[in-house]
């Protein structure tokens, strides 16, 4: 059963081919995305990875591996702090803040730090999982 | 100039190829989005849209039309309060809740509604926009 404190976290990035995917898929094609001359025109300088698409990191780690199978998302609040920038890698920690204990619901933090360790997106997703949660 | 009451709505739906694709770029390969048997088995009686793919309805409209293009997102809140089902028509609908004046923020009520008028979304999106927020 999952327990405050209780840590998970792993590297990724996002290629720019998978943010063309993604702004095909979800038809955001806000150029800030896509078109690198428009991007470098911005306080960015270069495109940015969609936020969206960015906390699906977020909803892949805790369908698949923490809590994992079986999870039912409830929510999620998100600060997007600093840009994510595709092609660089960062790091998710997922943490478990507090637990419902009896209604199966947990509060996890959710960040994404970059490779200087400043945090660019911070959080908390709520979960359930009868399972893996008490 | 966005100022409060200020609304936008859309009828949209996502296809089960949409849900099958954003698996494939997320990794989120949650059974209860992918295996129609899996699904049929649990409370929600058949595939969900996963919770990402929905809300990347409000950054489509919040990039490209409800503020538009120029616009930074910088924080979302959501609450998932029903499933949203593939091949289901939803109502999506972005009011401005209050303006930061000076700043160029908004926080914009951010609203999904099923067939039956039920919320199936709830929450609130956080946008930065030089030319269209005062």
């Amino acid at each position: 059963m999952l327990k405050p404190g209780d840590r998970f976290e792993k590297t990724f990035s996002f290629t720019q081919e998978q943010v063309n995917q993604f702004a095909e898929l979800s038809g955001d094609k806000n150029p800030i995305h896509l078109d690198a001359e428009y991007a470098a025109n911005t306080s960015f300088g270069r495109r940015i990875v969609h936020g969206i698409l960015t906390i699906s990191i977020f909803s892949q780690l805790i369908g698949m591996e923490f809590p994992g199978a079986g999870t039912i998302y409830l929510g999620q609040d998100i600060d997007f702090k600093r840009p994510v920038f595709p092609d660089e890698e960062y790091k998710v920690i997922l943490e478990v803040a507090e637990v419902l204990e009896g209604k199966h619901i947990a509060s996890i933090k959710t960040q994404i730090y970059d490779a200087n360790n400043k945090i660019a997106v911070d959080g908390f997703s709520r979960v359930k999982n009868k399972e893996k949660i008490a």
